[in-house]
């Protein structure tokens, strides 16, 4: 089929998308409002909004104490088996703890303590933030003989593969990135920098939160030591849901979890005053886990799961394809660049749109438009794509939205307005 | 009016119980079932059940990543400043963030950081195990220049207080007790050992766990330097909902988080690469909270809020001691000791009664006389009074059914199961 920038043509796209029916699978209250944000915070899933109630008012409401016995213990590593289903590691691989940034900072921190010999933990300028302020935080506590190094993305978008390369040496005790950067949405090669650093002894640790349900992913394949991700986003597990940690399983003894509380004790409710961890992964949680956030994780993978992440990728690329194809023509022409890689394999599931006023720009999209997409410093409009609820009419209808935005300036009455948190 | 033994009796307390009505606030689906387990899991809030699909369906599933602009993304701070009426405490010195076990590594590590020619802290033996744990965590991580040590308890019930001040020196950085400990319901005298502390330069941390809604504090009057504590409890926040902080102002930024992520930097939005910590207690959040377990800890508090905490501890002085008059006339002669302090002023809000047979009595309670309340080892059933929703029935009922577990030999059944979890 060739290409064609009109409504009609994105309404047949949807009649033979074979997962279009997944939407069905999500509460969607307003039809006309396109939601573009599902790498920030996942839809609701109906079968949640069901849980939820059972959570509260039959499990905690009637079961009172007794919940613990009957799920909510075990409910970290249940989600987490369902959780290495999407990610190509082992059911005992994975655990559901805390947020990304503390999983972050307790596999950190146990590998340099594994590690004593080498120094240097590299990273990039494309990471999320937090996890280079959770690095600069672990080097300010354990003193100056480590060091992080953050190399520079060549352009903003793609990442600094030659750097990292070229920085990798019995020195380095860690590669830990972003595997899709939350900015540009690049994807790296995991197998290739695995293998890089695993020829010079070091670990690798990928940040999966903008890939998990997003792409495909072989952590056993790709040979991954470790990894951490959230479920907030393409997991659809809602607002701040706690995150995950895999660690392969020959590693598992050899990481000390710094942050030593009672869940990762053998025998919790023994209460022995010396700390002995329980072994496997469960020895990575800490303190008790919030169950209502947790629990309300698992729907949404139920929702993933049966549609099967090759599907999902297969209609993101689709989408993404057809989002690009659209802004060259129809946006491009009206100042816009693409922040995003362009080659659909260096691609994660959301496509970062450019223009210099961005801002305001996003600010109409939301405020007049009905469409929410959300905005990344200095100038981007990020485009969420969630291929289990996002029709290619909602991607029609955004860019159709943006262009009028530009075309009429009704972006011009937000100019000098201050940014909102999005 | 006389203390009697008959049901009759416990009926007239009950109607002149001047909180009795607040029971009317929670969720009582068994009412045959008696509840002495709110101080491990506080029942369930009816505004609860009602703003759990608010939050669900309407802030999530409608209002979707707005959320965050809408009340998400300020709750740490608000819930904080309800907390800090309960303990005495500012309300810009309180916020909520992850468990009890990662705040106490915080400010633990944060501590020693900025006191560093002091190497010692000081704890004792009836603190709640995974409290020790992380202390064991911290001084293994900062190596071995940091002691703990260990007080020990006289006789299991009471504090250590002679040989805590006994170790109060020029050396001791940190104080750090559970205010109420778990096991017997022990209160420390929190103005006292603080004031013995800052006599020798030491700070105090309190975890307030098994305090906070039992019974009154008032942290700026003790001159409490730093507190703790969880919400899931007789806060009734619902199962592992997440914990506070407190640090009194003049502390706030000699403190430094050592978990150092994006929602502890200012302007977390612009996503700067450097980490600065904003001011405040809210640099002592690190990831994303966890939204729905953390909104929900709203309506239990404005329960207690309104119940007002001296009318509350009033009530709890009187349950206990009703309680406690029952065992001494019906259990004690069956062989159950009394394992918490006989004096109101020295104990919290659980009572705890031992037994040889304490494990299979507990058995029996559970799971043939619809009493729910909990066990710790070795033999100590543990009670908990929840004034909010406890009636003085409840207890009656409870000491009638385990006096008759023991005079019928109910519990022999249960003689060599296997100790379940709660």
């Amino acid at each position: 089929m060739l290409f064609r920038a009109d409504a009609d043509y994105a309404r047949e796209l949807d009649a033979s998308d074979e997962l279009a029916h997944v939407r069905n699978e999500f509460v969607i209250a307003d039809p006309d409002q396109i939601y573009l944000d599902g790498n920030s915070l996942g839809r609701l899933p109906k079968a949640t909004a069901a849980l939820t109630a059972d959570i509260v008012n039959q499990q905690w409401g009637e079961r009172l104490i007794r919940g613990w016995n009957e799920g909510w213990f075990t409910a970290p590593e249940r989600i987490g088996a369902k959780i290495a289903q999407l990610i190509g590691a082992d059911p005992d691989e994975v655990i559901v703890a805390d947020s990304t940034s503390i999983n972050l900072f307790k596999l950190v921190v146990a590998v340099l303590r594994a590690f004593p010999q080498r120094s240097r933990i590299l990273t990039d300028d494309l990471n999320f933030p937090s996890d280079l302020y959770i690095l600069q935080g672990i080097i300010d506590l354990l003193g100056a003989q480590h060091q992080v190094h953050v190399a520079r993305s060549p352009d903003s978008v793609h990442g600094p593969v030659v750097e990292l390369r070229e920085r990798l040496d019995a020195d380095a005790a860690l590669l830990t990135l972003s595997h899709t950067v939350f900015k540009s949405g690049y994807v790296y090669d995991m197998a290739e920098l695995t293998a890089a650093a695993h020829a010079h002894g070091a670990l690798t640790l990928w940040d999966l939160s903008h890939s998990v349900g997003a792409v495909p992913l072989d952590l056993h394949a790709a040979g991954a030591d470790m990894a951490i991700g959230c479920t907030y986003k393409y997991l659809n597990g809602g607002p701040g849901s706690p995150a995950f940690l895999f660690i392969r399983r020959d590693l598992q003894e050899r990481l000390h979890n710094p942050i030593t509380g009672w869940m990762g004790q053998q025998n919790p409710f023994d209460f022995d005053l010396r700390y002995r961890a329980t072994p496997g992964m469960r020895h990575f949680l800490t303190g008790t886990p919030q169950v209502v956030s947790l629990a309300l994780i698992e729907p949404g993978l139920d929702v993933l799961l049966a549609a099967g992440m090759d599907r999902v990728r297969a209609k993101s690329v689709r989408q993404s394809e057809y989002l690009i194809q659209l802004w060259e023509a129809l946006l491009a022409p009206l100042g816009f660049s693409l922040n995003s890689p362009r080659d659909p394999r260096q691609r994660g599931s959301h496509v970062s749109l450019g223009h210099p006023q961005g801002l305001y720009i996003d600010l109409a999209l939301i405020n007049d438009m009905n469409v929410l997409p959300d905005f990344r410093m200095p100038d981007n409009i990020r485009l969420g794509i969630a291929p289990l609820y996002t029709s290619f009419s909602d991607i029609h209808t955004a860019v159709t939205r943006m262009r009028q935005i530009v075309v009429e300036g009704l972006f011009e009455k937000y100019v000098d307005q201050a940014p909102v948190v999005t």
